[in-house]
């Protein structure tokens, strides 16, 4: 796997992607933007089995529990995106693997989060435990390092500092909108339910 | 907001997230498990409105372009889930207000992950841009502190390092589980399309 903190949005970004935000309605946000991509749950499961190391259709579908039919449709979407790339491993029969591309292994940070909340709050006990082997080695598999287990936080890179919500404040830049909404306000902007 | 950070999953974890786990298909996970509650897009643009300060329905549904109908089922089943609870603001005609418990505000990292990858991947330019303010303030709004633009990175609390992928190792604790799926294979683990 590549370190998700080298990835370069600028020529890598897959133009697929480009034009996923495009259409979508409600408030123009790159997190509705990444879910019109990765909004289903199949998909992000199909990049946990990459990330593990399961490349073929039939270990991916098996590992995830996903009906192959959804599974196929959203395999092609991550293709269509740029998350995903196949490689052909056998030519008679045609035969594919899947990989992550760089958009791909840069879901690392996302998978990561959710893994920590679900372990946080749905697992009675973690399924899955990461271990961390901070340093020159590129192999810690190979290697006597047994690490220590990930306790990952958010963190920001310019100051240093652990990220606290009440510590931020948010910008909006779309032309139109602000925290609140539209800023010329439609019809039912003042109702509620 | 309060801090992730702080978030305690003994006492405060909702009972209804406990049993979500129970009945997935596939590998035992806490990604799935999580999936299982946050995985369809309305559900996430939901928490990012309330994490904006927008709390009620009509508002969120304009905000986020969801169906009514389906937002109500999503705003029901994140409340079952213990990720929002509903408010009374007005007795005659009932009227509620939506707000995240402490498992919802505990999604702040994975909505920044979210942010972070469409900013990068997705949307031609940031929509939204967070600024980070740390220090003892709990009113950055207020002041005249600026702060700068969030840069958020994994770190793992132990040991201070940035999180990179390749610095990671996997520990399947699942009876019957490794990376690769389960242990006694099953008619189809030999075979791949």
């Amino acid at each position: 796997m590549t370190p998700h903190t080298d990835a370069q949005p600028t020529a890598a970004r897959p133009p697929a992607t480009r034009t996923a935000a495009a259409a979508l309605p409600g408030r123009p946000c790159s997190i509705a933007a990444a879910l019109q991509i990765l909004g289903e749950k199949w998909a992000l499961l199909a990049v946990r089995e990459l990330f593990y190391g399961n490349h073929r259709f039939d270990r991916i579908a098996r590992n995830t529990g996903a009906p192959r039919d959804r599974l196929t449709a959203r395999l092609r979407a991550l293709e269509e995106a740029g998350v995903v790339e196949r490689r052909a491993y056998s030519e008679r029969p045609p035969r594919y693997e899947y990989h992550l591309t760089e958009a791909g292994r840069d879901l690392a940070p996302l998978t990561q989060a959710l893994l920590a909340w679900g372990d946080r709050w749905v697992s009675p006990e973690p399924p899955v435990v990461l271990h961390h082997h901070p340093g020159p080695s590129d192999h810690p598999d190979d290697s006597d390092d047994h690490g220590h287990p990930l306790d990952a936080t958010w963190t920001c890179r310019t100051c240093g500092v652990e990220v606290r919500s009440p510590d931020l404040s948010l910008e909006v830049r779309s032309p139109g909108w602000d925290h609140h909404g539209p800023t010329v306000p439609d019809g039912d902007a003042g109702t509620a339910r």
